[in-house]
């Protein structure tokens, strides 16, 4: 039941801190490439199946009928930092549907990003739900609800025909739960299903090649792909790892961070799909599994493996600047 | 080498995030009453060892000889969020030192309490080094050093006589190493020095009781622990665990966190002492897991047990004030 550790924090010349893990890296029949740790027991992987959650939008027709952009098809697979743009693309989305905030169930916080936060503050203004890092996901929802003719009040219920959809489509993707104990609630109050990394590994093998999917499903797998690495600033935004590495490799790689240290990604060169958990839930242990997966299979040019080097080791720096330590991929991943 | 799992995070029916760990309750001589985990590896003990850090300025009557009251004294073994009240203290002991701001060498980061942070934006102000959660501790220093007339610049290195002071009682209190690979630099710049957790929770017995300390640190030890118990507010600050828990205890609990999931206190009634350290760095479960030591040490009054009923197994709400899960502790601990 325990799993390898994978990453560790080393200070001075003492490891201080260890993060133990699990990686699956499949195919699209479910052959795995990489193994290690417990890839068969079920996790939540939150917000880094934003992408299957947004197939139902795609594939109904709903995004066209609507005229959504890429650049909304993007915030609507993101968690982003609620920075002035991210905010601007979700009232968009909802104004398509008619909508405005008050439409939004997701609960409100501040902006993830500091400055973000800072400017809201200094503005004299509260954080509303658009500033919420699920606002696009939620404005998608909304979007399907509307264009299908749906009232969208209480569309985060699982009862709601499109949580029925976006339910759907993460248990096809996937092999997640419906109901039942693998069903818990996220931070944004949808459900969030469990399912064996494994299985999420395979799911994205598949939105990466569009094989083993229906037509439309495959269609709406390559336009989420496009319209993220057009604009990789609206899945998460400045200083984060999914912006950053996406504006490195474009359409080469997709990924997608989820709270509780969940990574997925996929590298449709390859036909591969990636899904991992850090046990303890750390993000920044997630993200150097993260990036070291994709050191490992990706062939790198010399800019591209230049450009990913901080994130395959991360310094870690003090209040006054001085390099104190690192952290960096350990045991099987080292 | 393997810790075990002492907290973990239910969401829904599933355990979400699991965090491994290990803990030392020992008495003054250092017998150890509960030992789970590795306890005689070297662990950072950060700021969970301020209290230590903080026993050269009392016994050497540099704080009686500037006149610091118990306010201050509380401030000098904080990691503070950064509130109003703890910059002023902090300023007024630069003061009494004759310096001001520009001597901390702790470098600068905005308050940790949202709250507080946003107060300055609010007011146009930028963080200052008396805002970064090691001023008090900082102050401290450069009051050691000019009561006893000596520069104060340059006093975070190892060769300054403040620190080589400082670092002397870590070492003496712990069995912290005080060169070689075992020192590390802490995230103010000072040195942070690597100790068993066995050695560092005796060191708190000691603390706590006085026994096996010479009469000096054994007096300096007493009113640093009668300085917290009177104002826990200053030893870190609004909705923070320190603040909480010797709100609730007095003087029968003194407890100090660290950064990357360590935890010390000790119990004055029961003679002994704790260090605990999460493995993967967790604050959130090195709170979980203290919150428990006490609860299966320490006898409890009816309302003592129901303050601290919450600490135990702290509920998880998401943005929408929905219980979604819970925190608690596991294995061993569980």
């Amino acid at each position: 039941m325990t799993n390898p550790v994978l990453a560790e924090l080393l200070r001075g010349d003492l490891v201080e801190s260890r993060h133990s893990g699990a990686i699956a890296v499949s195919d699209p029949d479910g052959r795995l490439v990489l193994s290690l740790g417990d890839v068969t027991r079920p996790i939540y992987p939150r917000s880094a199946v934003k992408a299957f959650q947004a197939l139902p939008l795609l594939e109904s027709g709903a995004a066209d009928r609507l005229g959504l952009t890429d650049a909304e098809i993007a915030l609507a697979v993101s968690s982003h930092g609620g920075e002035a743009r991210h905010v601007e693309v979700a009232t968009a989305m909802l104004a398509k549907a008619g909508r405005d905030v008050r439409t939004l169930e997701c609960g409100v916080h501040a902006p993830s990003t500091r400055k973000a936060a800072d400017a809201l503050v200094r503005a004299g203004q509260k954080p509303s739900a658009l500033h919420n890092n699920c606002s696009g996901k939620h404005a998608g929802f909304i979007c399907l609800a509307c264009a299908e003719g749906v009232e969208p009040e209480g569309y985060v219920r699982r009862s709601h025909p499109v949580m029925r959809a976006v339910m759907g489509a993460v248990a096809d993707m996937s092999g997640a739960a419906l109901e039942g104990a693998g069903v818990g609630t996220d931070g944004c109050s949808i459900p969030t299903q469990a399912a064996p990394l494994a299985g999420i590994a395979r799911g994205f093998a598949r939105l990466g090649t569009g094989l083993h999917l229906g037509p439309e499903r495959a269609r709406a797998a390559a336009r989420i792909r496009r319209a993220v690495a057009a604009d990789p600033f609206l899945v998460a935004g400045t200083g984060r790892f999914c912006t950053a590495i996406m504006a490195i490799f474009g359409e080469r790689v997709f990924v997608k961070t989820g709270a509780e240290g969940v990574f997925c990604a996929c590298f449709p060169e390859l036909g591969y799909g990636v899904a991992l958990k850090c046990d303890d839930g750390a993000t920044r242990a997630a993200e150097v599994m993260m990036a070291n997966v994709i050191a490992r299979f990706l062939p790198l040019s010399e800019n591209e493996s230049e450009a990913l080097r901080p994130f395959l080791a991360p310094i870690q720096k003090n209040w006054n600047g001085i390099e104190v330590g690192l952290l960096r991929a350990a045991g099987a991943m080292g």
